[in-house]
């Protein structure tokens, strides 16, 4: 498994989820005052949930911090969305007034939003732009996506930001995107560690339609002819990927070597998780799958890293919403298993077997 | 549609959800910024909610009311369970005690919960049993369920229990059951209402074996050799049903009647709702299916009634948890229409079709 130098350290910190407190999570959700399974995976998540926190009953998370990484891709400008890339700059100055989705789902579940600017064409007053590496990526139809500095700049951003929320006592992350153009760059990403064709992993992102469907997937399919059939994950990323990928990358091995939980949302993370993955496959247990999007490179993606989707709504906007869509189901499975009374303490009985 | 004349001035109340708010509410989805139809389900959610509710943008619901319906069923004597019938006054105690799934899922949403006793073996204290009916319903094995005054009161019973919960400021309604036996008697009433076989419509329950589920099966087919093939759903309800089942169709006409949106649950829910829609085919505009539970007769009913749950957890527990974990997709999806900005208030570029 080839480990970008800059995540050598990162990569080595990772390491496994607290089986005794999953074991234990296990045995007490037999105890509680229900038929055995009848909370379905409510209880697998709760049980995970103490595996990542390293105790059971595990605790609501408290400090939920989506990571909102926004960046513009060069082949936008080939016509892959319906939406001109001036909205990417656009949506990030809305999620600074707090008008997007993302915010009204942040307030709704308690969670707070940190907005990163890893490439956006313009600068736009509010983003942390601190980790920028670029004005938008090269476009993929014809040049490398980012240089071997962005790439690695972009992957020690992640690192960085994920450490100080951390450090600032985030407990889970969820990891956002903004980036007209963004779907277009994923399904080439995916397509490529999969080994399957444009055509399996190229969907209707924003809302195109049949026929910008069908040029959509002839770019990524000519993209792809650039991805050497042994590329690394880095290489990947490099080649077709794009600023907010490598950020995102960054941040997922972070978190998994801050022992920190993430809580996946759609397409732009689920392909970064499928990148982090090949470079720390130890990193995935510390992941939830929290929504299936309508991308079809988000469903690969997750059955590659083994990973099912908590809810299923036909989302498809990105920016953290799906994930936090969930998030209610994770902490109330939390709730049942910490606060739920077992079959002794309520004197009910149990079944005879 | 036979109405039973205790509910005649109850069905006539009901009126169509209001169209206007309706069209307000897709109106403004169209105009928040993301791309049409990317929150996907939500949007429909928010419409139906700004429905119910008379005015668009809805409000998040405030006063959420659980209203959880015991009994017991003398067909659990027949070894349909894999727990003993003293379970649901444990149970029921349970809830009082504030210790069952319900009651941590109503915590964790902001929701509260009424406890009521229509039919109950025996009395618990601290439980509702001004509308019960009797201790346990007869065996539908080889009698009526209920008789006609049973039946008569517990519906009463229902739209009275509702009355109640609105008076007192009740914004959305979720019924919620505890009753050993209970899926046995809605696999019934189920195959009756719909015409399908005894096999079609049974499940595990709680959990019981291949052995058991065959046993269970032929119990309810059974007792479907006395319902008469022109059987009114009020004549199934009296025969398979149950006092649960009759209190909760009072439930929800009464809720419908009172303009008051109810989130269904899971099998109990359901087919108290496709009684009641037998009944009053326009109340159900003015439910929400909130999630899929792994009984058979709960899917059934919900196709037969036109709704698409929104999670699928796998969850077979009943006492309203499945509406519960949905409960928060439904506050989402309101915030979203109430607080996201517009296109034009964001500045946001929207596409160019």
């Amino acid at each position: 498994m080839p480990v970008p130098d800059v995540l050598v350290d990162v990569v080595e910190r990772i390491g496994p989820v607290d089986g005794h407190a999953r074991a234990a999570a296990a045995e007490r959700q037999s105890r509680l005052t229900k038929p055995a399974g009848a909370l379905g995976r409510l209880e697998d998540v709760s049980i995970w949930a103490a595996g990542v926190q390293g105790r059971c009953p595990p605790e609501p998370f408290r400090r939920v911090r989506v990571v909102l990484v926004a960046a513009d891709h060069g082949v936008a400008a080939a016509g892959v969305s319906a939406y001109p890339s001036d909205v990417t700059a656009q949506m990030v100055a809305n999620f600074v007034a707090g008008g997007a989705a993302v915010n009204v789902f942040a307030r709704s579940t308690g969670a707070s939003v940190r907005i990163v600017d890893a490439g956006v064409r313009v600068d736009v007053p509010g983003a942390d732009a601190r980790w920028k590496v670029c004005e938008g990526s090269a476009s993929i139809l014809d040049s490398d996506a980012l240089t071997a500095q962005q790439l690695r700049d972009a992957l020690v951003g992640g690192v960085a930001i994920v450490d100080e929320e951390v450090d600032a006592g985030a407990d889970l992350v969820v990891p956002g995107d903004m980036g007209i153009g963004s779907t277009t760059v994923c399904a080439a990403v995916v397509a490529a560690l999969l080994g399957v064709p444009a055509s399996a992993t190229t969907g209707r992102g924003t809302g195109v339609d049949d026929v910008a469907l069908q040029h959509k997937t002839g770019v990524v399919e000519s993209a792809l002819r650039r991805v050497p059939s042994d590329a690394t994950p880095e290489q990947v990323l490099a080649t077709v990927g794009g600023a907010d990928l490598a950020v995102m990358v960054g941040v997922l091995l972070g978190a998994a070597g801050r022992r920190t939980p993430v809580l996946l949302d759609g397409v732009v993370s689920c392909t970064a998780a499928l990148l982090a993955a090949r470079i720390a496959p130890d990193a995935a247990h510390w992941w939830l799958a929290g929504h299936r999007s309508t991308e079809p490179a988000q469903r690969l993606a997750l059955e590659a890293l083994g990973l099912r989707p908590l809810v299923d709504l036909g989302l498809r906007l990105g920016e953290g919403t799906g994930a936090l869509v969930a998030l209610p189901a994770v902490q109330m499975s939390i709730a049942a298993l910490g606060e739920m009374a077992t079959f002794d303490e309520a004197g009910v009985s149990d079944r005879g077997d």
